[in-house]
């Protein structure tokens, strides 16, 4: 078995809402020294073993798929 | 500048719906060796120097506000 980590996160041009929210979290906890947050998602895949490329496979899944490539970057690990 | 990477992850043993509909949809798209997907978060801190204990501080903020950790796992990364 072949496991795959795919980080995805919005492009750094673009304002994170999200990570905008749990950065002012964190300051109403009194973390004063955060400066920034951004958020992200982690897909984890676990693929049956085969004669597959895998990381040009799972670059595929990520363009057609996992990512939206307007807004997001991606970055594929394959583990093992 | 301190900048910090945490992954928060469902617990293996939690059914992840998210992941689920995710590798359906790869499944949809021809991707049958595909066995299973989970979806987790990634948070991005970026922090001002100073006398904290990074590590220790942001283990804090996972415990306090991060992650939820009746359900979930985190995994800290000091990335410099």
């Amino acid at each position: 078995m072949q496991r795959v980590k795919v980080l995805v996160t919005l492009k750094p041009s673009l304002l994170d809402a999200q990570g905008k929210v749990v950065q002012d979290g964190l300051h109403a906890l009194g973390y004063d020294n955060v400066e920034s947050v951004r958020i992200g998602k982690v897909v984890e895949l676990n693929l049956t073993d085969g004669t597959v490329n895998v990381q040009e496979q799972v670059r595929e899944m990520c363009q057609r798929f996992l990512a939206n490539t307007v807004i997001e970057n991606y970055d594929i690990e394959v583990l093992n």
